[in-house]
């Protein structure tokens, strides 16, 4: 089943311990799509500028991407600027431009709106809610959140959780979205604000699955590990890209069972270990979907007793 | 077969945010040798002071570990104060009391003789070498180190090293002995020192096992999950629990396999997380077997897919 993704497709230039590069096609969109592309069809809400050009359309397009709802506007589109030259596991942000982003109104194609399943990016609150209220019908929706909201758009977030079935964070923006310091405890915190199921990336370290019970504690819990590399290239868009493998193995399931969960985490590290190979989303863009279920059955080797 | 350790039996002074306890019994040979019976025969080498009574026997009499190895010195016990009030995962050490430690010279009974395993606790290298040259007949040597000796006692260090099957350590001192911020290529590194399996854990996050291939890069890894839970009491000697599971399990199977090792490390990640769920050593000291079997069945359905 098809996947609508809300967020954002951008240039990012960013260096790392490997190199530099500059202007390389990001965004939380592009990297959660083409993770997800693999797996099943999405469409793509987003604004992009005059600079979007056929080379960054042809990306979308290889991967049989809808972009009907990619808004062409004047002037230029998202730039970020930003260095891991001292620790891979953070990024320092250099320079933001949001130039289209600033003034974008996610507007839903029609042929979009029977899409069962949406993903909300990491965007302004504001703007996720108004995607959700405008996809009532979906099956299931997921989302994405940073610090930036957290800590400065706290009422316009707790919104958005209200309306989310999963919420995917990483560790730091679940314990301050909790204020609790233990993971567990603020894992349960956080569902209880809406999200019945709630995944936490831990970087190198991999993520963790939470699915809320009734009485609002962790019934069940499952940890996938990342892959142990010996080179990050560059780990922008990590996040996203375990997204775009969880959520599109989940939209390709006839059911959303427990085991289908587990697996989607599985698939969600194995796109994330991909994307931080090379610089942007250059990996993503020429993976095949065998390097997919060989890395799979690696993370099972890795975990498996037997 | 049973395992001799040497290391340090002590009382620790503790607090962390649920408490204060004083003058608990510790000490990196109690935890390793408390975790370890529950799996195989258990002799300790050791010094303690005259402030060591039928109270502390009775701990290790309860688990049929053999102290016959541990030295009977005027003066007192090794005693250590610190806390985790801000940072659960690292202490501050606030006093340390070398006492009847800072002359310890260990002894090896002559019914420790047959041991084939051997633990080298986090003491001294130069005393851990002693025992290592010892015992030259024993089938496997597994050893722990801290910062404070691979930062200032590093050539001691490598030679102890060179005589280890395998290395258990954390993240950081990885890293720091290897002086490469990724963890494959530390851990490749390590590997090179001596030991042809390495341990590295990760805290909350779980363990590492890499297994060396005879270029020098690491053949095979395996990740054991830590148990998310929802309070950590005290963090003291969840590293030497882990390493005793690990260990003992181990010690206590008759054929070294890969399959082995990893339930190994299911079994240090299970006695770990039991170490931290009360003060000291009071958790280990109450266990049961079907508690162990109990959880290490829930770290499988923690980490498997099926």
């Amino acid at each position: 089943m098809s996947i609508t993704v809300v967020g954002s497709v951008a240039y990012d230039s960013i260096e790392t311990p490997s190199g530099r590069r500059d202007r390389c096609l990001g965004g939380a969109a592009t990297y959660f799509s083409l993770a997800a592309s693999f797996f099943t069809d999405v469409r793509v809400i987003a604004v992009v500028g005059q600079d979007f050009g056929p080379e960054q359309e042809a990306v979308f397009a290889e991967h049989k991407i809808d972009c009907r709802g990619i808004e062409r506007a004047s002037g230029k589109c998202f730039c970020w600027e930003g260095s891991y030259l001292e620790n891979l596991n953070e990024a320092r942000t250099h320079n933001t431009e949001l130039n289209v982003f600033a003034t974008f109104e996610p507007k839903i194609p029609a042929v979009y709106r029977d899409s069962q399943f949406l993903f909300l990016a990491n965007i302004d609150p504001v703007l996720q809610r108004r995607v959700r209220e405008a996809m009532p019908d979906v099956k299931l929706v997921a989302g994405d959140t940073m610090n930036y909201w957290i800590d400065g758009h706290r009422p316009a977030l707790l919104q958005v959780l209200k309306g989310l079935d999963i919420l995917l964070i990483n560790d730091g923006e679940a314990r301050m979205l909790a204020n609790d310091k233990n993971l567990v405890r603020a894992a349960n915190a956080v569902m209880g604000m809406g999200p019945r199921v709630l995944v936490v990336k831990h970087g190198e370290y991999g993520a963790t699955l939470f699915f809320g019970a009734s009485d609002g504690t962790a019934s069940k819990t499952f940890r996938a590990p990342a892959m142990p590399l010996e080179e990050v290239i560059d780990p922008t868009g990590a996040g996203d890209s375990f997204a775009g493998g969880f959520f599109g193995y989940l939209a390709s399931q006839p059911r959303l069972t427990p085991e289908a969960f587990r697996r989607a985490m599985f698939y969600g590290s194995v796109m994330g270990s991909f994307a931080v190979e090379r610089f942007g989303t250059e990996r993503l863009q020429l993976l095949s979907r065998q390097e997919i279920d060989n890395r799979f059955n690696a993370f099972r080797e890795l975990t498996h007793l037997d």
